[in-house]
């Protein structure tokens, strides 16, 4: 049948110029030509087709990763592909694959927590592939609080190593992924114990299987977990099972950048600040509220072309029928999520230079800003990842019974997506976070401390408790000054009615407990203003 | 490893009577016991395990409910099961099945829209399954408006015959459950055309494939339109595409009770009243009603049971973590949803009353009731299900990690559950629906016409426009009658309101068409009330 372009009539309408907004969108023409270049090599290749993704049984769908994720590192090598090339490449092959926790977590936590000795061992091995690497710190039973972790290391002074070991049943590792059926090696999470003290949590890299016949060492059970939500989403990934019983590692196994033991078992801190490791949580979470913004503009696109080209209702005379696009609940549902696609793409943006800027000030051990970015981290991946989630969802009714069908493409983008509400903080915990400190900005109201950054608007709180809106006809709201004080108003009022209530409780942390609920709502309202500010 | 009763605990703590509720939960002694053996016997029977569902491959999946649904047949057979007993079954079987449109949409289009003699000959055979239906309405190009469905039913008075065509890409059938791989026959609805003249859409009886060996009929094609959304779900079920070339069959396959085409080809009325159809779709609306508390007490069961087990921070000098169900947001964001599911039980139950009612006054012919009891199933029905959606997906982040395993079973019940808020009418249609309906109550307000039933509220619209809540204090809100009047007095102000800015515009439809994202809010505004006061 002849093949129609639906849309070509719409594309003529747009008020704006499409060339320049594809620029803006990417960052940079340079950004722009790579994405671009780099998508098309994707599309290409039948090696990277994804027609029959939903369709394979769970073993064949692994293989297919397995494959395809070779073939990606084949063509990094042969093209000779940048790191930032090949990062796009893995974006657009655009599976859960067992390499994103060995790029994403394994290496980053080395560079970060290793020694420079520690990263000159192990880095180029992982560079190159030489091993493959999973992060593995939450238990079945500890996530969200990752201090209550169980695994134990135990320092042997005899044989100077440390003994992991898995004591009970919730201690047992739950969820890395890559750790199923790849990796080779982990970074492990676990209790530092020397001398039958118990210094809490660190890292120790484990070797988990053979470099001859990647079978699983001696003391080492290793599993996946199962099946989880959608046909493909994560089900290309091994997420995994993994349980120690007295499994040896040499000392120097130990991440000790920030904190070592020493030959004879004795427990240090380094001059190294511990506040490092914020700065590294500032730059995973920005890149999630950036993938948030691809996640929700890819769902908002497959919606606004459906609803361009479906035509349902209102035909006169037998002339065509009404394009959904037109009806207002259509556009009052899409067009607010359009815009936060927009929206989260340029808060992603100004997150990258807040990393600069944080990271730049820990270099100079000027910690004062890192409290206020990693609480602006942690509510904006909370609220973005929120919001995208919601919103792939309400792309997909929008398109009617077409949306459920997998060749929409809505259903996997939804289970791919929502655990971004889960993984790197829950929403919630995060939002807690949030709240515990803009609680903490109020009480220091009036003294010498001055809000920054994200919360200096709290610095003008007199004026926004007792300001009022001045709009007087529905265009007064099209000026951006009048929508910031709305939002800086409620969002400060909102603090300060949780402080004032917290400060009848006998116990901070009472109050704290009683009003959490309240608490989110107002570290929601901070976190908005935030998106509309920048 | 032990196994421990982790609510056990939790169990005891029951400040109220849990046998008596489980009986009024299930509607009846009767009805709780009729569920508990029948859920046992499901349980109990390996043939029909669930476990591996989420594993298999489509081929397997589909094969695996295949082997059930006969199975199910062979069980109702041999144990005698009624009718009663039989839905059960299926009920806890718990997969969309091929069967299900035969039971829930064949054999209902044929006893509500066919001649007693068209019964005769055809429920003998549907109920022995000698003939498997489907239900075709929905084409590719027409889901929400029927009236502009593609598909022509041309009479030829030479033959006697109806020629049934897929004139356009468009009008090829699109979704019908059973249709893809199993049906023998159809219920399909198609435009009747006699004598070059368009009588606009009616439902035929075709037969697809050969009974002896189900090959597709000549001028038939049939398929399978692929994966949904989820990894079991609708899957396990064959929504299927058809196309019709050309495909004669006799004139008594018509369903004739309401209309009727002469020998001679004359289009003719019966005297049968054509609001019957919408009595059926009362009764429909009224089980998809209870689906939803079905479906969203499950999901809040498993949420309510991780809540109680799960520990995640807090403990206090190595004692036990907190219960997450102690934290207040974990509390705010589950127990409304707890709430609701009740809530939608209740307004389930007082819907089979109102469906009963209706018949009674439709054989009396008595019509008075009918638009309003349309206009509530059709709201109660979009209300739930939006809510039942999106409750089970905060259950299953309620779940943390955990929730997005398949072990949960919660992303299961969501993918499975979605569709319910497009099929049967999509959600935001139908609130459009109850809108017009709202806007005509109030438009006859004053007039001889007396708002009836869940629209009573409006005959005192003038104290509801200017009553005032007298809570004094958060008590107050306990009283059942403070509640009501403020979801009467939001209601009424806010269709009122819209009544109002209607009545600016030059021309009613242009005046909907603007407003109709404030009239989707009156609509839900109203529809809450009704849920509230039942
Ligand atoms: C797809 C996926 C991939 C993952 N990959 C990895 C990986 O590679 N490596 C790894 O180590 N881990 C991984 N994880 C695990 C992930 O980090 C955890 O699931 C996450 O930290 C959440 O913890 P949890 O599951 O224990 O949730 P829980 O803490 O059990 O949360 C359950 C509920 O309790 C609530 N809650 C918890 N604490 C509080 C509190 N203090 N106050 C109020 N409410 C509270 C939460 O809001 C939530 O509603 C992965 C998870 C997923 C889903
Ligand atoms: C799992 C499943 C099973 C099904 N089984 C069957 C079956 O057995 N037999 C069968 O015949 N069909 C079946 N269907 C089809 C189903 O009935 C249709 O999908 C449904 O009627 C919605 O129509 P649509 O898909 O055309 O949505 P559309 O009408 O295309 O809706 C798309 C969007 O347009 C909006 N919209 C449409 N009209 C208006 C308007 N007037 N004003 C404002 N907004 C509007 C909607 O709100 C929606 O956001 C099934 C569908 C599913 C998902
Ligand atoms: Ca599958």
């Amino acid at each position: 049948m002849e093949e129609v372009d639906h849309l070509a009539h719409e594309r003529t309408k747009a008020q704006f110029d499409v060339d320049a907004m594809k620029i803006i969108w990417a960052g940079s023409r340079h950004a722009f030509e790579l994405s671009d270049r780099i998508s098309r090599l994707v599309a290409s290749d039948p090696a990277f087709r994804k027609d029959n993704r939903t369709m394979l049984g769970r073993k064949e769908l692994f293989k297919n990763t397995l494959r395809k994720t070779a073939h990606v590192w084949k063509q990094i090598i042969e093209l000779h592909l940048s790191e930032e090339e090949a990062s796009r490449l893995r974006f657009y092959v655009d599976e859960p694959a067992f390499t994103d926790l060995h790029w994403g977590m394994f290496i980053p936590a080395i560079k970060g927590q290793g020694t420079d000795d520690q990263q000159k061992k192990w880095l180029p091995l992982a560079y190159k592939m030489q091993i493959i690497g999973c992060y593995a710190q939450t238990e079945l039973g500890h996530g969200s609080n990752v201090q209550g972790l169980e695994t134990t290391a135990t320092f042997d002074p005899e044989t100077d190593e440390f003994i992991i070991h898995s004591p009970t049943l919730t201690s047992s590792k739950w969820w890395p992924g890559g750790l199923g059926k790849i990796s080779t090696h982990a970074v492990v999470y676990a209790r530092l114990i020397t001398d039958g003290r118990d210094h809490g949590v660190h890292g120790f890299i484990v070797q988990l299987r053979s470099l001859d016949d990647h079978s699983s060492l001696p003391g080492i059970t290793v599993g996946d977990i199962g099946m989880k939500f959608g046909n493909g989403a994560y089900n290309t990934m091994d997420n995994g099972v993994l349980r120690f019983d007295h499994v040896r590692i040499p000392r120097d196994q130990m991440l000790m950048r920030v904190s070592q033991v020493t030959r004879e078992g004795k427990y240090r801190q380094s001059d190294v600040p511990r506040q490092l490791v914020y700065g590294t949580m500032v730059y995973v979470r920005q890149t999630i509220v950036s993938d948030a913004s691809c996640a929700l503009s890819r769902a908002v696109c497959i919606a606004t072309r459906y609803s361009a080209v479906r035509r349902q209702f209102g035909s006169q005379n037998g002339g065509q029928e009404t394009q959904v696009i037109d009806y207002k609940t259509q556009q009052s549902r899409l067009f607010p999520l359009l815009a936060s696609a927009y929206a989260f793409r340029f808060v992603g943006e100004w997150l990258k230079w807040l990393y600069t800027d944080v990271t730049q000030r820990l270099q100079a051990n000027d910690f004062s800003t890192l409290p206020e970015a990693h609480a602006c981290t942690a509510g904006l991946k909370s609220l973005t990842t929120t919001a995208t989630a919601d919103g792939i969802e309400e792309c997909r009714k929008l398109c009617g019974g077409h949306g459920y069908l997998c060749s929409s493409g809505l259903p996997e983008l939804f289970a791919v997506y929502v655990p971004a509400c889960t993984y790197e903080g829950d929403n919630v915990v995060l939002l807690l976070q949030v709240a515990r400190f803009l609680m903490k900005t109020v009480s220091q109201l009036g003294s010498a401390k001055q809000p920054v950054g994200t919360t200096a608007y709290m610095g003008r709180v007199e004026h926004l408790l007792k300001c009022r809106c001045d709009v007087q006809k529905a265009e007064d709201w099209l000026q951006p000054s009048v929508v910031m004080e709305a939002f800086e108003a409620r969002a400060a009022r909102m603090s300060v009615a949780c402080a004032q209530n917290l400060s009848k409780f006998a116990s901070p942390e009472e109050g704290f407990a009683e009003l959490s609920a309240d608490l989110v709502e107002a570290a929601v309202a901070h976190c908005q203003l935030i998106v509309v500010s920048k």
